[in-house]
């Protein structure tokens, strides 16, 4: 298996039908999210599923408009932790622990390393730390979405403030990093559908030391 | 096809076995990390893949001595930008425009925005932000490593600084990110190659607003 035929297929869909992605479809794209690894296996973020079509107008103005916020089916939202938290450290090592059937308490050497160390950050470091893993999430999201023939496009460029008041991240300690709208291309209103893929040459970007 | 078995199937590797991973498979790698989407399509980092044993000893102790740095068959280092550069930001244009057929400078008005945009942060939150981007380009060449049943183990954990002097990193204005070992495991001394992936609870980190 390869999933080069996924990344060739995708593409960041400009204009989307509105046409509704089946549960399973979804529940694929979020299990890849899911499975993604991170720095100590903390997961440190979670996935808003938007659905709620009122919602999703009172979204739009504070991510420029762009059409795919309302015309998709599914708008996830990724939130990172806004800053590493004991207690949320901690839940992850409980349940690590009892997953691997280990004794309560095994890992309480390795979890208060990686407590000191990532509290020893300032807390816009922290979040930015937790910010990357959310990244590689991102890009299993992106992969599976293509492998399923379900069209996506990730999105930066929004008001993160406002987003996170408007989905009440804040008291849940979490702040907004990327938006991905699911949904299906609009293919004759998106002239960027069949356009070629640009990736810089291979010569550019990677050098061998053999 | 879906990439949850690639998924399902990867672990973090915890020791390799130094056998070679064919030049294909390292090839198709690197592929899924070049077609990974970035901001603004800019790709703002490089790769250089290291089999150089000599190299591969003098950076270990960097990376805490992790014997996956000389077990692994091919040591990737992710670099991104140290900054937005405008030189840089006009390769990429130029391409674009000479992959799709644009007439020069079509693409003007988008490319100063973006270098408006970009150039106006400070230094360091720009390589924050060309960070980021990497680890779009680290999940997905996870997902093809898993695909194609290659181990690898992506590494946070190294004194960056040190990395970046012995690879002349910031003379090409770059910063390394992450590290990623690739290889196969040797699976009788790795007590991780067979236990239970522990990823938190569905519940736990996904939301549904409907």
């Amino acid at each position: 298996m390869s999933i080069i035929p996924a990344l060739q297929w995708r593409y960041a869909t400009k204009k989307m039908n509105g046409e509704k992605v089946s549960q399973e479809k979804i529940s694929n794209i979020l299990e890849a999210a899911r499975l993604a690894p991170t720095s100590s296996g903390l997961q440190p973020f979670e996935i808003l599923v938007i659905t709620n079509q009122s919602l999703k107008e009172q979204l739009k103005p504070f991510a420029f408009n762009q059409s795919q916020i309302t015309d998709c089916s599914h708008l996830l939202v990724f939130a990172a932790w806004s800053a590493y938290d004991v207690a949320k450290i901690s839940y992850y090592f409980d349940y690590y622990e009892t997953e691997r059937n280990l004794p309560e308490g095994f890992s309480n050497g390795y979890k208060n390393n990686v407590i000191k160390q990532l509290t020893s950050m300032t807390p816009e470091r922290q979040f930015e730390h937790a910010a990357r893993q959310v990244y590689i999430a991102l890009g299993m999201a992106l992969t599976e979405a293509g492998a399923l023939e379900v069209d996506s496009i990730p999105m930066e460029g929004f008001i993160n403030h406002e987003i996170d008041k408007l989905l009440h991240l804040e008291e849940k300690g979490l702040r907004s990093v990327v938006l991905l709208p699911i949904g299906y291309r609009d293919a004759e209103n998106d002239w960027q559908a069949e356009l070629k893929k640009v990736r810089k040459p291979n010569d550019y970007m990677i050098s061998y030391i053999e």
